[in-house]
This record gives C-alpha cells, structure tokens and sequence, in this order.
C-alpha cells in the first residue's frame, strides 16, 4: 500500500500535524515529504503542464528539497480517468485535473470546472474563494477522501472546429462532434451525435470524416493538435466553457498529515499557479490565434440562434439532474444565484468598459485598412 | 536609522541571504523578521484593508511567528503622499500602496496601477506575470530602492458620483470634479475642472457644491464613504480604472536580506492576496450595488461621445509624455503593444461569451416583470 509506506516513511502521524509549523525548532524535526501527483494530462500540452511543473520546482527550491511533488502524465501511473480513484485510494498522494472528466461518477464534479453557460473566469474564482463555491466543493470532495484546490484556469474556451458552416439549429441535426459531458449532452437534445474521442485519435477522425467537428480548447491549446489542416472554421466562444478551472486533488490522509507550514505553503503555491496557468493563456492566446488566422483558418462566432437553443437545454437539464441529485443540488442553486447576480454586475463597468476598448480598437483598424487601400 | 537597526537585530548580511531557504537546517539559523509595512489607506477602507491584513496573518502562521509584517494606516508613520520615500529610504521595510498615487513624481508609476483607457483585470495581471509587465517594472522600481510585488486589484471602477447629469463633451465644461491624477489631466483638456480633496473632505465637498462630482472606486468600497446621499447620479465605468492594481513595495536592502524562503513564501503569499483582493471585489459589489439602488441612486452609462473624446486626449497625452520622458516611453510601448493584441483576444470568446450571458439576463428579467406586470 502506497499510502501506508508513505506515511511510515514520513515518520509522521495525523496527532502531531496540527502543532508543525514553518518555525526552525518545528521544521528541524519536520520530516522530508515526497508525493507523486498523477495527471490526466500528457507533457506535451504544454500551457497545461508548464505552470504546475514550475509551481513543483518553486516549493521544492523554498524548502530546500524538502518538500518534492513529482508529476507523471496520464498512463505512467494510471490512465487519465483513473486520476480521481487513484487520489482516493492513496495510490498517489495528489492528482492534477480537471473535476468534469468525472462527470460520469457524478454531474456535481463539474462545478469544481466549468457547465456550460457557468462563469467566466473572475466569476468562477470569485465563486471559489469569495463566494462560498470552495466550502460546498470541500464538502462534496470530502465524500471522495480528496481535499481540493484550485489551481488554474483555461479562460474562456473557443467554441470548436468544424470541416463545415454551422448556421442554424437545424444544421447541427445528425452532426457528428467529439463532445464528451454535459456540454454533449445538450448537444444531443438539439440532434447532435456526440462521441467520445481520446485526443490522439481527434486529429484522424477529422481528416477521415468519422466527425464532421470537435470541441478542444483555447487558441495556445489547440494550436499544438494541427486540427486546423483538416478543419476550416474555428467557432467562438465555448458556451460550454466560459471559464474551466483545474485543481490539485490532494489524498485526505496525506492532507491531513502535511505539516502545517507545507500546508500553508501549498495553498500560497497553488493561488501562483492559479494565476501563472490563465496570464499563460492570456499571453499566449493572442500571437497563436494570429498564426492560425495567417495559415488559413476561418473564425466564426456561434450564432444566437443556436446559443439561445443551448442555453434553454441546458437548464432545463439541470433541472432534470438536480431534482434526483442532492448533490448536485445542494452546489447548483447557490451557484446559479451567484453566477446571475455577478453577470448583473459585470454588465455595468466591466462590459461598457471592455466593449468600449474593443469598438475603439476595431475603428482604429477600419482606419488602418482605409488608410492603406487609398 | 530604522533599516540599520533592523539587519542589525535580524543579524543576517546581504552575502549570506542568497543561501538561506527553507530547510531545517538553514531556519534553525535564520532570524526572526519582523517589518513595518506603511500605506496610503485607512483600516475603514475594508475592502483594501482586510485581504491584506490576513495575508500578513497567514504569513505569520506559516512561519509559526517566525515572519511578522504588521501594517500602519495612513499617517500612523508617514501621511500616504509618504510611503514611497518611507520604503526607499528604510524608514519602513515595506509598504502597502498604489504606485499612481505618485504620478507627481514620474507618470511611469502609473504603470503599476492603471491609466486611462489601460488595461482590464485579467489583462493587466497578465501583462503582469507573462507579457514582460513585471520586470519593465522592477528596473523601473530599482531606482527608488523597490522591489515590487503585485497584491490586489480592485477591478473596473465605477465612473464616480455626480451632483446633475452629464450627457456630451459640453457638459464637461466647467464640471468641479475631484479627480486627480492622468485621469484629471485628461479630463482638464475637455474643460473639466480637475482637483484633489483628500477623501475624507470629499462629501462635504460635495454637499456644499464646492465640487460637483467625484471619482471613487467601486461599489464594495464606494458604498462606505455615503457619496450616495449627496450626489444622485453613479455613472460607469471608470475609463481611467478598467483595472486598478496595488502592490507590495519592499525596500531593496531588506528585499536582499530576506532569507529566500522568506522570499518564495511572500511571493506565494502576494499572488494569494491578489486573487482574495480581487474576488472579494467581485463578490461584495453585486451586493453593494444593489443596496446603493434600492437606497435611490441613479445608475448611468457614460455617454459614448464622451468616452470617445476622452480616449483621443488620452493617448495624445501619453505621446506627449513619451516624448520628453524617456523611462515613461520604455513602459508605455510594449505596454500599449500588449493591450491592444490582449484587446483584440478578447473581442471574440470572451467577449461573445460575457455579451451572451448578460443578454440572456436581460431577457429573463424583462420576461419577469412582464409576468409580475400581468
């Protein structure tokens, strides 16, 4: 057992955890800690892997080794689906994921990532640490032996490629998209052919035909997966993920016997790590969806049609779920009434001000471009 | 001298701080800490006051009371027009601030807090932490013997509270405004009467009709100052704060002399204390804002004319400013570089997905009082 020899090999019992501190006298006596924290990601995606790994290398440098948190990609030590289980069972100490991979142990998972039509990201960080979001899902973590933290945040997701125009809601009858979750599910009630497609496979299965469309993720994300040589029009924005967090999943037996200046430091880490992940996709969004622009690709918004079709399913489907789901209702009721009354509040300031920016900027290449025609 | 009285008792020299870090043997060594760290605000200014305040208390946990920074309101040591010179010259070690309080001294402060027509939340950190904000920052800061860390950010302010409505450019002229700042500058070329009363006079002022309008914050900070009472009309946004950062100002010397676990542990802590500073933001304003209406007050959209004014004196002020101050110039390029490609991003998913959602509000509210009204 994984766990057991950990702990054994810690010297560390859950009696003594609460009195350690960062303070010399407490540290001297502190033992070294050494977690390994699975993924449900593989090294190459890198906008995913790069913040937690440099988030790795910055505890183990402030502890001087003391504390090390080594990352294996998805099937090193289990498959990507297997993270949570492994976390739970203590054949891992941590994992690092996304909570809606697991939509399918239980809907509720999805509020620790992103539902389609949630937040955007300011909504759903303020939700987590302000908003009474962080306690309802340590609560419901709890059921799985997990103590969870936040620590990134995709920002708003592009809505997908597809090899042809999608107008309307009748043009998604018999389409055939890689959509795994809830945002699939949706899709499904309008007449779409959801399937669930590993990665690997996506970028064949679209040359082939076997889809007509797959969602993926940001511009930074889904340059690295060359989906658009086999796929014209680049969709926006993702209703499905507005915002999408991703967390460290930590063993409760092993959260419990961190001492309590690694604790600390761990929550300090991961709130770096939260902000490192999406200003690395804020940066790097901008110059990848230029490079896709020049090599050929055609940036469509959805249409309202087909959002405002979505948007009823959608609700109408948490209502389904949450009428057999305490759970899930217990999170998805405060949550709906945060999310409403933070878009009431961003429609003022916030929306008139980054509207504002973007009509300024937009005449100021019309100029551009007159400028350069005459 | 305080600065030399403190490495004095802290017993540490520069040489040997590179070598610290968190290990036991290294803290058993290590000096206990403590610092006074000087603002410009006031303990009634909750909203500022409180996500910095347990970070220090966080700080002091982790360390077991080993790290101790305690924070002195406005004038406790130095008035606020005070701090940057009390940190540079060691009378304090840190200090808790907003650099624009100081663009007297060189409008490259702005930089670290906001100018007109900037940058939002989201795009500021991330100029920030991944578009080369922070290090055009720190060699601009080491000439005033600072190092500085991102803290907060109080997110898109409000537009300010006006006595009458204001609706065109002409009703500019003439208009008393406390405004201080670029913001003032920009504003005085449009016929506005610009001034700066400290915040405590500001609602006599304001009653009296010595000024007609104010700029403020935001509704979680704006609602504690009682401007509703004197002044109707709450317009937005801020165009002069689409984002408003604050930051740790550390004095360099003692920045240096900090054991490096010290240092991974503040930095950690900073990032912590800007994601709680600005979630707290977010969450406590949609009910601030709600409570400021039901009390009366009249919300308004500042007119687009005036907006689109504002953004052509801006930007012509900031061209003249580049051109005869060198270290303004150095920021401001890559600066403005950054925002508009961050401007342009964010025009599609993001954009579309905020729009979406705050339409979708809207349609529900109307469907709403349709009912109740039938």
């Amino acid at each position: 057992m994984q766990r057991r020899s950990f702990l054994r090999k810690a010297g560390i019992g859950l009696a003594g955890a609460g009195a350690a501190a960062l303070s010399p006298a407490a540290l001297a006596q502190a033992p070294e800690v050494k977690w390994r924290v699975a993924t449900t990601w593989t090294k190459g995606l890198e906008s995913i892997w790069t913040p937690f790994d440099n988030m790795l290398k910055r505890i183990s440098e402030a502890t001087g080794g003391k504390f090390q948190l080594q990352m294996f990609a998805a099937g090193e030590i289990v498959p990507a689906p297997g993270v949570i289980d492994a976390v739970k069972d203590g054949t891992v100490q941590a994992g690092y994921a996304a909570g809606y991979f697991y939509v399918g142990k239980d809907p509720t998972f999805a509020f620790d990532t992103a539902l389609p039509f949630g937040m955007n990201t300011r909504q759903q960080t303020a939700w987590m640490y302000e908003g009474g979001g962080m306690q309802l899902l340590r609560d419901f973590f709890k059921e799985y032996n997990i103590y969870n933290i936040p620590c990134g945040n995709t920002t708003c997701q592009m809505g997908g490629w597809y090899r042809k125009e999608i107008k309307t809601v009748a043009d998604l009858k018999g389409l055939k998209m890689r959509i795994p979750g809830l945002a699939g599910q949706v899709l499904q009630r309008l007449g779409v052919v959801p399937s669930m497609i590993p990665p690997p496979d996506v970028y064949t299965a679209l040359e082939k035909g076997t889809i007509d469309a797959t969602e993926l993720a940001t511009p930074a994300i889904d340059e690295s997966a060359n989906l658009n040589r086999v796929a014209k029009y680049y969709y926006y924005p993702s209703w499905w993920e507005g915002s999408a967090q991703v967390s460290l999943y930590v063993n409760m037996q092993q959260w419990n016997a961190l001492p309590k200046a690694y604790q600390y430091l761990l929550e300090f880490a991961c709130a770096e790590c939260n902000i490192a992940f999406q200003t690395g996709q804020d940066a790097k969004n901008p110059p990848a969806m230029k490079r896709l622009v020049a090599a050929g690709t055609q940036l469509r918004p959805l249409s309202n049609g087909i959002m405002t079709a979505c948007y009823k399913v959608a609700h109408e489907l948490y209502d389904e779920i949450a009428a057999k789901n305490p759970k899930f209702k217990k999170v998805y009721e405060p949550w709906k009434k945060f999310r409403d009354e933070e878009v009431e509040w961003f429609s003022l300031a916030e929306a008139h001000f980054d509207n504002f920016m973007i009509a300024m900027a937009r005449n100021e290449q019309r100029a551009a471009a007159k400028k350069k025609g005459t």
